[in-house]
């Protein structure tokens, strides 16, 4: 395991130290027939996970003062949208996966219908909390929020990028193919989570140049991470089966561009992203150092 | 088929219409990888189905002059949380259906990846119809169409009774069990979809107690004649399988009352929800008329 640097160390275990305290409260086991629905949610949701998605909720928020609370439940419902797109992911007909974060994948552990289920209720939890006026006292902001994850995580963000993903095991893709499909399956999520952060900020559009295009090039160079990963990694590390583009047949960033080209187009990413901070004092160091261990992860 | 009053016959062929070319527009084939996701959603959302939920939404809406384009996009996403939970109700893994509105399912059609995808894509794009500001000028009301819709659809709703309905084969329910089953998976939406016509007419909760006692109602009967048709109904004017009930073992309405006693119950429950629409006038018909309806459909 590499060694983090302190802070974000800190951050890392304290926001997934929260998120796994609001999934403890919003995923209570009901006594009556729904419990293993309940305790398939827990399974996937609680105790794993790198959490980058709620840290960048979390570290883009902290740049305008917003009430922790707030973020948490924010950081919450985003992560709740990414863990049922892993759900329904790993199931037999989609990558059949049996591994996911060193455990046994949801239909493994429970049942294919079961999972299926536990990823539909996961997903419209994350709109129930961004809706809930508990959240956040503003409508609009609540609105906005609804918005913006809505459109990261449909058919035009984060589902449609699996669609195309799927559709790569058929196709030859191109570069240009292969960068818009990462842009929406990871990228769209990447980008929502930032993007969060500043309306939960109120920073209007506009004000959100320099923070949209570091999650731009955060996302991507994540992305070409994850491929180096997938073909380097190891799997025990990982917590889940690598070697799977390969196998499959897909081009990715790594097979168009090879190994030594993606990293050095990787850690470019990671320098634009860094410059698209220029406007924010020390207090985006979080968000800096994000970009940095973006690349040197080995889960 | 049954002939239907014309006033109802007239709503129910308009909404139709409305909801289709609504569907039509969000759902354009995009010229990419993605085009079979957008067909497997077209193939399940268009030229199909009773449009019941929509017709509540625009029946509710109507007794408070409600712009028309809103409605129609508030029931276009009511709609989109019906069909996404039709194609994930139909994977081999839950009912393992072949024929939904007397087409082949979107699983049979396409891919069980692809069916999962579209669900999944309708159930973001329903989210985010509710949230864009051309729905509705004012945030607090698309943040509570939001709430309402999610809360409905999760696993205190709809996916929560689905849970229920899936463990119903391996456990014997009471009278109570079922009714709370059935309130929960298909009641909740029914209800979401009267609340979200009040919602659009800026009524308060305490002013909605009527419409919920009405959707209360409604959507037991509706569930009672389902069970009924189920048993006795003719597949090919349903369009898709039946007997499915008794194949799996669970206790139903049915099993539990009988034939007789519920079909007399339901017939009661329609007398009640009409009995809860007092305070309304001829404004309220349709309502009314959609109450009879539910007991006699054949589909």
């Amino acid at each position: 395991m590499m060694t983090l640097p302190q802070s974000l160390a800190e951050a890392l275990a304290e926001v997934s130290a929260e998120i796994d305290a609001q999934f403890d409260v919003l995923l209570a086991i009901p006594e009556d027939p729904r419990a293993d629905l309940y305790r398939a949610m827990r399974h996937a949701a609680i105790g794993g996970g790198k959490r980058l998605r709620p840290l960048l909720v979390f570290a883009t928020a902290s740049l305008f003062g917003v009430d922790r609370a707030c973020v948490a439940r924010v950081a919450t419902a985003i992560e709740a949208i990414h863990v049922y797109s892993l759900i329904h992911d790993d199931l037999p007909a989609m990558d059949d996966d049996d591994m996911r974060r060193g455990k046994p994948t949801v239909h493994k552990m429970f049942s294919e219908a079961c999972a299926i289920l536990a990823g539909d209720c996961l997903h419209a939890l994350a709109f129930e909390i961004l809706a809930d006026p508990s959240t956040h006292p503003d409508p609009f902001v609540r609105a906005d929020l609804v918005l913006d994850l809505a459109k990261a995580s449909g058919p035009t963000g984060m589902a449609g990028g699996q669609m195309m993903d799927l559709e790569a095991e058929n196709a030859r893709f191109d570069l240009n193919t292969v960068t818009r499909l990462q842009q929406m399956k990871t990228g769209a999520l990447i980008l929502a989570s930032v993007e969060a952060g500043a309306i939960l900020g109120r920073i209007a559009p506009e004000g959100r140049v320099g923070l949209r295009g570091y999650a731009h090039d955060l996302g991507l160079a994540f992305q070409i991470a994850d491929d180096l990963l997938d073909a380097e990694g190891d799997e025990a590390a990982a917590g889940k089966r690598l070697r799977k583009d390969a196998g499959a047949g897909k081009e990715t960033f790594l097979s168009l561009l090879g190994a030594d080209r993606a990293r050095e187009q990787a850690r470019m990413l990671v320098d634009q992203a860094i410059a698209h901070l220029h406007s924010y004092g020390r207090e985006a160091d979080l968000l800096r150092e994000i970009a940095r261990f973006v690349l040197d992860r080995d889960r």
